[in-house]
């Protein structure tokens, strides 16, 4: 059998090994456009800021290792400009050259949204899309003074926090009234109190145009310019579908690869993974577009797994994150509270502000969280800001995958150990504060 | 309603609060031996180390927020030495007084267990029992030059790690093979190589006698004599259970006292909560005694809801704890392999060591992380150490809470953040590795 997946990221490589595990005697062949496989552009944020040094540090491992180790035939350098019914067009170097498959798995990630520039358009507009991206950044951040960026995702963020340590005048851009504008107000607001200490933060704010004239000199919004000589773009990613549409597959509602649990799309023999796929969101059983890294790799192995004959369904995704702005941790899993009105949900809600560790532990810090819920005491999701924040994510994460109650959250048994946690974990007392709203107990 | 609570530790706080909360009218009464309340024996590590300055900072609340605030009649320095049907007898400065009561709740705690002499029974052996024994072992740690710990839980785990802040030299003697005995080797022994960097650890070793003329001087085991001008007993703890008795409660096999899953103890109309009674052990579905402070807490304000008529099911514990070594942090949640095998369970169990952050982040750092599933799939227990434990050990927790097997903890989606946790979460790894050894895909 001879399978071709189509992008060398996380999804792409995650599936090539699963493949070649379970069928070793498979031709397996991986065409990745850049010079990068297994890349992660989540680091990019942390190799502008300095953690990370070389850039082939971003990839979880290099062409040789899936080439020798797994014997899988990546071709980098490799784009597909066009997917037929059993074949595939790929252009390397300017020669075109076809090549046959039984299964193809499409899994072609995103690219940066744009304004009225596009990344690199003009000289200073920037992305967070490719890791090439970084290496721009980082260029271009040394001689910057002026760093304007447009959007306050948790990307935003993450450059913000970078461009910080790279002791840079920060300007943020943002449509909605807080940063991370799918948090609720109560955690967008911590965030905000945080950053606008050390950044210009501009809520309510559009940008309506970029301007300059061999580079970037300023960005224009609704409400005023700012000066800039370098623009980072982080209004969010747009799925790449055109290989899928050309094939016929369907398009889902959110703008990305429709697929089934299995990972399939609309045409035989035909399986997309990754940024570019929908899939279901656990909490709402909905179709969802959900394009982040852990999901992503997870998805690879399913399809993979699938497309070697082993069926696997794929559950879906919660959409949990965590983020970070200098010492604040954020975090979320499941639904916000505006998210969860939007999806039609009869909500409660909770939030506490808690001390980070036993009473008896000085150090001043505390965590502010808050617990969504459905009426019938179903938990839609948790988020937090301050510190001890990932902790409490993971538990809100697997708690939310099993589709627990306000009773679960508050019985389960967390542990305690005082230099770390409350002997009433935060996630205890807002389950316990719900059961009053609920009229539980 | 007259309702009397013996012991004004956390279970005992915690459902005289929650009584007075629900029938605001009702007369609670809470008899404590010591001078404090709501007082927090896991502190007292911290205490000696330093990190803690008062003993009141031991105490969530002092006794009066407890009277004013919450009207609660706390009597301390008040010790209950019989109790019958519908009475107390309650000694206090060698007055007697008898106090009548219409329900009962046991919150008595435990007493650290002894050797062949007691906690203070000798100058320079002590306990870590009551908050009051922190004074002592911090006044004792001054001018102590040989300090030896008998046991290895948590307790004497952190005891060690405060004994080498105070710059004494230290010596543990371990009964078992490895510390925290109840964990499986390959955990253990990573604890065992770093504590055995800066402490003398004895293990296989039995203490059979503490000597000294007016003061200690030596622990003889089985296998030798060490010098000792402190010894601080961290072998364990038994229930308080004498009163119980006395009233003809059933006592359990674990030796705590029996209750049923309202905390009702067999005799009608008296109530035990917190680290002298038994529960449910969530993962086996049995009765268990784990005395731990978070499940302490809840059974409080189950008891106390049970009692004021509000009918609330405790489903029990999981064990889930954490504690740390220095930098090295130790958790765990549900049954180690060597538990699960005396349960009778037929087990297969992963161990993985991931790095504690994206590869790409360097720090050297990682975790190792054991599960140990049923043979159907179901996990049993998960054990880690390492850095990032807190948050495994609060996923697990919530996952075995639901009984998810390896596929849940595959697919829960755990949030990815390059700075904290690889993409591949440790948890997913050893669930995918589970798999292979299940037949599972």
């Amino acid at each position: 059998m001879k399978v071709v997946v189509i992008g060398g990221g996380a999804a792409g490589m995650a599936a090539a090994s699963r493949i070649k595990r379970l069928q070793p005697k498979w031709d397996v062949t991986v065409f990745e456009a850049s010079k990068y496989v297994s890349h992660a552009p989540c680091g990019i944020p942390f190799h502008v800021a300095g953690y990370v040094e070389s850039l082939d540090d971003l990839c979880a491992y290099d062409v040789s290792f899936f080439i020798e180790n797994r014997g899988i035939d990546v071709r980098i350098g490799s784009r597909v400009i066009e997917a037929g019914d059993g074949y595939v067009i790929v252009e390397r170097k300017g020669e075109v050259e076809e090549h046959g498959w039984d299964y193809l798995l499409i899994a072609t990630g995103t690219r940066p949204a744009a304004l009225n520039v596009g990344c690199r358009e003009l000289e200073g507009v920037m992305c967070v899309g490719s890791i090439e991206d970084s290496v721009y950044i980082k260029e271009r951040a040394k001689k910057a003074k002026n760093v304007v960026i447009v959007g306050s995702g948790y990307l935003g963020i993450e450059m913000a926090d970078a461009m910080l340590r790279l002791h840079k005048k920060v300007t943020v851009i943002e449509m909605g009234s807080h940063p991370l504008p799918e948090y609720d107000v109560e955690i967008g607001e911590l965030l905000r109190r945080n950053m606008e200490k050390l950044v210009e933060f501009r809520s309510n704010e559009k940008v309506l145009e970029i301007e300059g004239k061999d580079k970037v000199e300023r960005v224009v919004t609704d409400k005023g310019a700012y000066k800039a000589d370098l623009v980072i773009l982080c209004i969010g990613v747009e799925p790449n579908v055109e290989l899928a549409t050309q094939l016929g597959a369907k398009i889902g509602d959110s703008g990305a690869i429709w697929t089934d649990k299995y990972l399939r799309t609309s045409v035989d023999g035909v399986f997309a993974a990754g940024d570019c796929a929908e899939t279901t969101n656990i909490v709402t059983g909905r179709k969802d577009w959900i394009p982040l890294a852990a999901p992503a790799n997870k998805m690879g192995y399913v399809a993979g797994s699938n497309i070697a004959g082993v069926d696997i369904m794929y559950p879906g995704s919660l959409k949990s994150q965590l983020t970070s702005f200098l010492d604040l941790e954020i975090g979320k899993a499941g639904l916000s509270e505006k998210e969860a009105v939007k999806e039609g949900y009869d909500v409660v809600s909770a939030t506490v502000i808690s001390r980070a560790r036993a009473k008896y532990i000085p150090d001043g810090k505390s965590i502010t969280l808050k617990m969504v819920a459905e009426s019938n005491g179903r938990v839609l999701g948790v988020q937090a800001a301050g510190v001890g924040v990932s902790k409490r994510i993971y538990g809100a994460s697997a708690l939310l995958y099993k589709s627990a109650n306000v009773e679960d959250f508050f019985f389960t048994d967390f542990p305690f150990y005082p230099p770390k946690s409350p002997v009433w974990d935060p996630l205890v007392i807002a389950a316990r504060n719900l059961f009053r709203k609920l009229g539980i107990n």
